[in-house]
């Protein structure tokens, strides 16, 4: 079966998307074809296309892991989904299913069996040489283990930027215990920091808003924050963190330019800054930053599918709204372009336009 | 009182000690004067009275944070310690005792009271403008929150590198559940290193020592470790750790050069790498180094007296020895640039051999 995507073809020319027909892989017993409705669009798509996390895997890339769709067609031991179905799918499509993590609800950290390991939902191969394309497109196809019932109350184009954006915050956020009696800060306010804000808030924590411009300051006091600082206003902010400090930041800053010697004395002791920000810059750091409270430096890896339906059910039961704007699919080039000019709030989601012929 | 040390006048010239006479802070009414049998050297003396970690904060620096001796004055209000007992005083002598965290076990990490806050043993300066010296000297006065008794079955040799070095790695290791069930692994077998495998193997867990050269195979798996990995013949070698991986690592080496992507990959899933090494140039991190298992980079500063009792209990009731090489006082400039040579199994300490005038 084929599908028609948005795809790059030089990561030179990264802006260049041309409509491109690849077929999808072999159909699996357990895969879900789902006709895409929606894709969101996040930092990780450019990071790919313009080669800045590396060479191309693929012979193209068709962007997008934040999709919804209608499931069109099931294997032949698909027991979640049945053809009609409105489902997600996020940033993986597959992973070994055997290993430690895949059996311990961590199949976001599979470690592989030796034939299989994990499967990004675009830029990736099959064991079987399959290639992996993206949101940007008509059509995927995954095991179902990564694709995501959808609550009736979530509208499909607010739902999509959640399956990746949102559950990469989430993740950190309830493995570390953020809830009632949390102080929590939020670095970075733009696609994944909004998600941050609202998702910390609606979890019952004390949200702290850390951005560098003071522009972003009604905005996050209107997503849940009750407090937001400009490091760029005030540099010293860190200081009055030291007697009130926080339990756990996340960074979600795509640059490698943020002041972690600052962030980190702002925590507890043993706390944790983790950073879902991936920056194609190295960070320079020194264990004298971590030494003073004995805090951690950490990263975390999109969420499980356990917390995918842990969060789609906080966001139906919440009533959560993500801040997003519905561009035409064909618009992904503008759409990349205004985020890298930072002209976002806070996330785009793409409507699909492609008729296939 | 004052206190006659080898001290540093000149970090340019750290090599060259003069003996020289100061005056020791005045006693309050907690204070513990200790006369000095013996003080271990630390990698930390060697950072400090080079100014690889700054310049000095004092006139001068007299080093050493290893001291056992016996205590030969009390303040009027101290309740644990009489004259003539046989104490150590680790790598601080002093804090605010009311923040969160002095009240909380975790001194070691003082925040402050605005009035005072953590003082080092040496190259630190009390809120009254005294100047804190370390034990390659005839005495020191601290705090007794800062005196630890000694069991009496531990020699004074012995017990003198327990209270920095020791302490240091014993610390991260209680507090991340090192025991029967757990693989820990230890970089660098040097000072600390050793004392990590010694400990890790005394609590009970399964012990993997990780050096540069294969030439400390034989000594570490005496200590206790039940394999060792030489990352020069075998640079490949975390692979094998993906499916079999270590729930913590301390790294000891105080060199930036260590393969952190490697380290970082063999940890389980939020596994944490915790440096008590303190290079002085940066580790150059990506967060996409912590991503594959959402693992942490911490670090860790010595240890609460709580644990500091609690080493020294353990060390009694398996007759841990360490393994020491005892020199004269007056040879410390001879021990640094062994030190400095890595000829040294596995950490030295100083007798005392200053007669007051």
């Amino acid at each position: 079966m084929s599908a028609q995507g948005y795809a790059v073809h030089d990561p030179k020319d990264y802006h260049s998307f041309k409509v491109t027909k690849y077929d999808l892989k072999p159909e699996g017993d357990q895969d879900v074809t789902v006709d895409i409705q929606y894709c969101g669009l996040c930092s990780s798509d450019v990071h790919t296309i313009s080669g800045g996390w590396g060479p191309f895997n693929t012979d193209f890339v068709v962007p997008g892991h934040e999709i919804v769709g209608i499931v069109s067609q099931v294997g032949k031991n698909v027991k979640e989904f049945k053809v009609g179905d409105r489902v997600g799918v996020g940033a993986q499509v597959g992973s070994c299913m055997s290993c430690y993590n895949c059996k311990n609800d961590n199949e976001n950290y599979c470690t592989g069996d030796g034939k299989s390991a994990i499967i990004d939902t675009y830029n990736a191969v099959y064991a079987d040489g399959s290639q992996a394309q993206g949101g940007y497109s008509t059509r995927i196809r995954a095991h179902e283990q990564f694709v995501f019932a959808l609550p009736e109350s979530i509208g499909s184009a607010e739902a999509a930027p959640m399956l990746c954006g949102g559950l990469t915050v989430f993740s950190p956020l309830i493995r570390n215990g953020a809830g009632p009696g949390k102080k929590v800060g939020i670095v970075g306010i733009g696609g994944l920091g909004h998600f941050g804000v609202i998702f910390a808030a609606a979890l019952g924590a004390e949200v702290v808003a850390i951005s560098h411009s003071p522009k972003k300051r009604e905005d996050a006091l209107k997503m849940g924050a009750s407090k937001f600082i400009s490091t760029a206003e005030d540099p010293n902010w860190a200081k009055e963190y030291k007697s009130d400090p926080f339990d756990l930041i996340i960074n979600t800053a795509s640059s490698n330019a943020v002041d972690l010697p600052s962030i980190l004395s702002a925590l507890k002791v043993h706390g944790k800054l983790i950073s879902v920000g991936m920056p194609e810059d190295e960070f320079k750091l020194r264990a004298q930053h971590l030494i003073g409270n004995g805090c951690y430096f950490g990263s975390s890896h999109i969420g499980s599918k356990k917390e995918a339906i842990q969060m789609l059910n906080l966001v139906a039961e919440k009533n959560i709204q993500p801040w997003i704007e519905v561009v035409p699919m064909k618009d992904c080039s503008k759409a990349i372009k205004r985020l890298e000019d930072n002209d976002i709030k806070y996330r785009f989601v793409f409507e699909q336009d492609l008729e296939e012929n």
